[in-house]
């Protein structure tokens, strides 16, 4: 390895931005000592350059002014941290015209735009590294495309979105309203004050279309994953899923059947509050990869925040600069569209188990007519709780769980239910994700 | 990346090799088409050439003739699984020799003797790859050597024999004693019919000197690590340690101080049953690892068996074949032992909390001797638990939990308290470890 230092261009000096300066600047020994690699930060581009940031830049190297980063011909790694899919894109392709390997950690886009980007990248004869872009500080990516590349992947089950997971583990733990758990994500700082992305399941979803693509080796776009996000989740259910040894979790699963169909989705999900995701809290993530050699593994961090993404982007960066990421970006070719979309399933052809919680005048008679319907769309109980009530006006919550049965069926019973006079609210349906586990 | 394919020479062929072979075998397209890589095995060395074996060779590439792979100039990747450290050793050294890059899954060989083979690597212009020594399919070396390469490593808490975890949590899950949950697991074949070098705790020493010396970059060897197995670990504490809130795990630790001081430890812990790492069962293998800028981390997977090793295996074989591997091999350079033995830590330094059983006389005053005897050492308590107990002859279990004290201190106790006419048989002293949880 010489001596000559591998100049970086970092473009967005935000969080994240900072905690990559941060490293590069206060860490390159020891990056050099276990590499071999002298890394120098030689430019860091953002709009604004007054702002106080906790980290202090050598002098001159800050600038508002893109050009001076692509113009320069040393700088051989540029790094996006805008976020945003238009602008972001923009700066990724010009990087890459003016030959620079990328790094990145914008997960939108990628999911958007990956191989519209990893296809500008190959010709360019240049790579694209996104390590940052799913679950954070964890080495997702690496571990899939290197450390498990002998398998053929099976599924993949993760909880990807660190703001859902921090809401549902306090609603869970301290037995708090969706609402208290959320202006307690966004005083620590976990969520948003729009937090629109994250609780309605998309910011997952794009995580999902990254993880499903390299692991499938297919292009898997956002519009081909079912979402469902937590807004609507009530913590009278997450007690009644307690009892009954469910955890629940927003769940972004990628499975491929047997027969080669893929289904993707991403929706809150009950989990047995034995398995080792059902025990992932705050705004950890964690990701369970079945392979067809290694079996169950799991991976678990920081799924956000300012080092851990850094650790990531930094990792890339050194992949890069080490010459090992761009011949593996090489066969990081996906499967066209057009090949694969009649392989990707429907929600309504999956099967599952369910959840359901009707609000039922409490009579004589009402869970005949409960089992009735059901019965007539083929779903069978695995088991009901009812609780004896007080007060409640003789409306009282009856829960049924189903064994395996077609989400069509379930959609059917669901309208069916409402018809009925002794449902007195929309029914609650939750799926029970049964997370295979080889613990024997 | 060319179409001429890759020779690999594999030599043992046991449960692993076999695994190898298999997925050599049935998975060669679906590696080319991942990684571009065509991988062919080329020769089979194995004294044994008549045995069935779960794969099928290709005719003429079994032999028992060493040399027959050895001199053979197209194979370029030599596989060891042979195990045992002296054969396993001229082995590979002849497979360097003969200018062929080696992987292996021999831990045992790695501990004792890593830094000399590696050695002999550089010199040869070769590498060694040995992601299956450690923790079988999960990908920990990988993780630790590229995913987290811009950390600094703080602490490594491992869960790496199955067989003891296996024992251990049967022990603790069906309140069975350590015979029982042992003659299981040899059913199960999951512990050798001479299961000592698992359940004396030196096979996780093995792992944990190659795991802490690739994480703080210098030279450990088994005989640096501080070693208690779990042979004498009776049913009953494992009860108490649960009532009071702890698993038990055998766990293989490594920890840098802040002043640099290494402390290097496998021997029976409670945990936090709370910790992720009390809730990995079975015959799983699971590391948490600390860095400075991912914060915490945990890798969980099978640690053993056919084709979770083999994954692993494989996984280096690809590594190889890109080119990636010889280019972070030639920076894996130790810290030689004459420059860091005096930063290795005694336990009797350590600080640590303890649980401590002894069986006394129930009389009046014996809480007042125990408690003087502690505070003679300047240990201070932080609970103690003892149960009504019938028919046991005046003589009833008394626990203490201790506060952080070091271990020369609770010697020095156990020493004073086994002079107590009270004290009726050898105390039981089991550690307690505190493993950090940034959970907020």
């Amino acid at each position: 390895m010489s001596e000559k230092a591998i100049k970086i261009g970092l473009v967005g000096f935000g969080t994240v931005g900072s905690g990559v300066a941060k490293i590069l600047l206060e860490d390159g020994d020891y990056i050099k000592a276990r590499t071999g690699l002298k890394l120098e930060l030689a430019r860091v581009v953002d709009i604004d350059t007054k702002k106080e940031r906790p980290v202090k830049l050598p002098a001159g190297i800050l600038t508002s002014d893109l050009n001076s980063l692509l113009n320069d011909k040393d700088i051989q790694i540029g790094i996006e941290l805008v976020g945003g899919t238009k602008i972001a894109k923009e700066i990724q392709l010009k990087m890459l015209a003016a030959g620079k390997d990328v790094v990145t950690a914008n997960k939108a886009l990628l999911a958007e735009h990956g191989n519209e980007l990893y296809t500008a990248a190959h010709k360019a004869d240049k790579c694209i590294a996104f390590e940052a872009s799913c679950a954070g500080g964890i080495p997702i990516i690496s571990a899939i495309r290197t450390g498990l590349a002998a398998n053929r992947i099976k599924a993949i089950y993760g909880i990807l979105n660190g703001t859902c997971n921090y809401i549902l583990s306090n609603m869970s733990k301290k037995d708090e309203s969706f609402r208290t758990a959320l202006k307690q994500a966004q005083d620590k700082g976990y969520a948003e004050a729009d937090p629109a992305l994250d609780i309605n399941g998309h910011d997952s979803a794009h995580k999902l279309a990254i993880l499903a693509s390299i692991s499938f080796g297919c292009e898997i776009l956002p519009s081909d994953i079912f979402v469902e996000g937590i807004e609507n989740i009530d913590i009278v259910d997450i007690r009644y899923g307690k009892e009954m040894g469910y955890t629940l979790k927003l769940l972004a699963i990628g499975q491929k059947t047997d027969d080669g169909k893929l289904f993707l989705r991403v929706h809150p999900s009950f989990i047995s509050s034995d398995n080792a995701l059902a025990r992932v809290d705050g705004p950890f993530n964690a990701i369970s990869i079945f392979g067809h050699a290694v079996g169950q593994t799991m991976f678990y961090g920081r799924g956000a925040g300012m080092m851990p993404t850094a650790s990531a982007v930094v990792a890339d960066i050194i992949e890069i600069a080490m010459g090992n990421s761009k011949k593996l970006f090489k066969h990081l070719t996906l499967e066209p569209r057009n090949k694969i979309s009649s392989s990707i399933g429907k929600i309504d052809e999956l099967a599952s188990r369910f959840y359901i919680k009707l609000k039922v005048s409490d009579k004589p008679g009402v869970f005949a007519q409960i089992c009735t319907v059901l019965a007539n769309h083929e779903i069978s109980l695995s088991g009901v709780l009812q609780h004896e009530e007080h007060n409640t006006a003789n409306v009282v919550p009856a829960i049924v769980i189903t064994h395996l049965t077609q989400q069509k069926k379930i959609t059917a019973a669901l309208a069916d239910f409402a018809k009925l006079e002794i449902v007195k609210s929309k029914p609650v349906c939750i799926r029970i994700v049964d997370i295979p586990e080889d613990s024997d």
